[in-house]
């Protein structure tokens, strides 16, 4: 008999890229249920309240049956553990995100051993693409078509327009 | 209805290490079944005989009931393929590796994009611990216990042991 | 007929260092025009002022015919088109510098793909110079003489002499 | 005749880890005297105070009768000089750290060139673990007993403990 | 007056590849003459002769004017300068290829500084991509379309098709 | 009383550089004993002899008075323990060369932990220059003065000197 394979990839997603989809398309291939949850972080205020990113991602995922969405405080393995997944997603970007993932799924190691951080790499073609960089190319009234996922495009632009006077 | 989810573990195993158990373990609570099998390649001579190293896998895998030592020729994808697996698991030990793992990964998603490079990151205390680390200290009459199973330790030490005249 | 080669060269400059001049004086043997730029950020209070910044590049490229100060406010690839340049030029340090100038330069190209991002490497010797080392450096009372260009060295150290009572 | 060789080696310790430790306890054997000293930096607000720092090393010390606990303020090098300390210990943790050491390195090197930069590195089963680990894990009130030296857990967790009404 | 700007693009060529055909496509709009040269090493049997590495080149540049193709043997710079070229250029795929590249072009600034090197970034969809790789797949029987440039994918897949009995 | 503070540094010294000069240099600074131990490994055929290289060693350390040259064969930390020396010094030029180095360190860490690996940072001027360069750079016919000490230069070009016929 074949046990439920769980997986919480967790991220802040200020807003959700063509890359975090990428990752969370991959994972719903690979695990029979994966749960996107955005960290609160009551210190740091986002871009995006935690609803709006919350709607954006539960747009971009809505055809993915066994993909989630949810959110969270706190440490993320205690939240991995209260949802009974196995596995932590991370994608890696490029060479110079390797060390601070691996302290952290070092650390994660020592408070929770029981659960697996996992690393999917990023395509290529996304490398570049950040939420920061939406924020950053956003805020200057740069195009970010190519930065975001279509069905959330015109919501993004319309966060970054000028108000009116 | 849960799919099977299978994973097959490639490598040169020349020998298995303390680092490759230590992910063969993981992978195995990770997955339904976990496929280890060496590429055995015709143009380069290893230390250990492709028979040698799939009995040393065999000895220290016998504990884990969803793993199968296997051994293939050719490209790794269409092995993967061949198996049925959704996943191809590598080992990440240190940032030196990421750039030649990344370029395999990319190479591998160009050929076979239904195939999943998944990484795991080594233990930090394995960081140092090859195969290639056991051939070197064993040729030169060093201690490697600390760097093979112990269930194959003695077998190893034999290979090494200078024969009597 | 030979095309007029010119190229931008942006940056804070705040202040110019030696190993931003030696770059520009390479730059200036291989485009026809060079256009070194202080992007000015009204997000960010440096530590000189643009007025500054710009006098102090403009001492020390009064010996190079074909380089030109200005400076910029927005998007850089933006700037550079309405200069006529088809070149960027960034200058790499050190390793670490890396993937942060592969992301910016793959941006770039996603929303400029007409303006080439050029690299030249830093002088070693000039690795551990910038101007935040200048800035730290100056701040704590240290010698900055062989961080800054000689003609401008007086008027840094001026900047940071404690103001007398 | 053997000349006193002594190390001086500056840090925040905003606390000190078992990695900082493991440093010390090592440094103690390779050099005459060890002055490990807290980088006094009125600019930036610690979590623990200058004076908590230094009560923390001492007690984790103690037993090393050729380490002292010191602290100073401005260039790390003209306090070396001032020690009659030939070299300055670093510790080096992973890959992603090395440029930034260098830079101080070469910095320093051109600062005070009779004042040695020597490199330990740290053990890998600490590479995760900083004093910014042990902030952030503690504030979240995760478990930092593997991160700090067991002498000291119960005063670093009291630091941590939310203040009964 | 605007003086003529050339450029030596130097390498293995063994054989060209996409990234290879970007990069001098990218190089032929920012300088007015690109001399593509093939390094004849005498000591390293290649994959592909001499001669079929410079047709396959000519094939592939055949549609750029100012891209012309040739061949040296002995130190890069002097051919350089046999040229009358005040840049040499060079590919960077990814962070890994950073430091040989530094320490080369750091050992021909020494030899000879008139030369400048100059780096393009290659676009990470290519950063997989290399003749190494092409070599490996071609003789794997694995499908080398995507890797290599369309006017000779023929030409290279003859070349590794099994000779019929 | 103070302890004879005694230090190994091995390495090939194909020939010696001025790179391996500066570090001997430090060192010398550094410790009361430095052992300059030239690896012998009956495997490899060098470009100079066992001899030649313990001869350019001996010319360049002739004005060092605390440092001795030798040589060993097998696993260096068994020589360092009978020297009695308790720190083994490696250079670091570049950030590409970190990981190997940590994991040498590693590894002789496992088997003989009371050998201390003590790391210095070479020059950033001297990045470029290896021993392999020389040889590199030799073999050409290039001009490797800026690379080989003073004193052994004119010998070293009689190496690399094209025998009359």
């Amino acid at each position: 008999m074949s046990v439920l394979r769980r997986c919480l990839y967790p991220g802040s997603f200020d807003p959700v890229t063509v890359g975090h989809m990428d990752l969370i398309e991959r994972a719903a291939g690979l695990w029979d249920e994966v749960i996107v949850a955005v960290l609160r972080n009551p210190a740091k205020k986002g871009c995006f309240t935690l609803e709006e990113r919350l709607e954006l991602l539960q747009a971009c995922c809505a055809h993915l049956p066994n993909v989630r969405v949810s959110h969270f405080e706190g440490l993320t393995v205690a939240f991995a553990k209260e949802l009974g997944a196995q596995a932590m997603l991370r994608g890696l970007r490029a060479a110079g995100d390797f060390e601070s993932e691996r302290a952290l799924a070092q650390l994660n190691q020592m408070i929770a051993p029981e659960i697996e951080t996992v690393i999917l790499l990023g395509r290529p073609e996304h490398a570049a693409i950040s939420s920061s960089a939406v924020r950053e190319l956003g805020s200057f009234g740069g195009d970010i078509s190519a930065l975001v996922p279509a069905c959330i495009e015109q919501r993004i632009k319309q966060h970054f327009k000028p108000t009116a006077v």
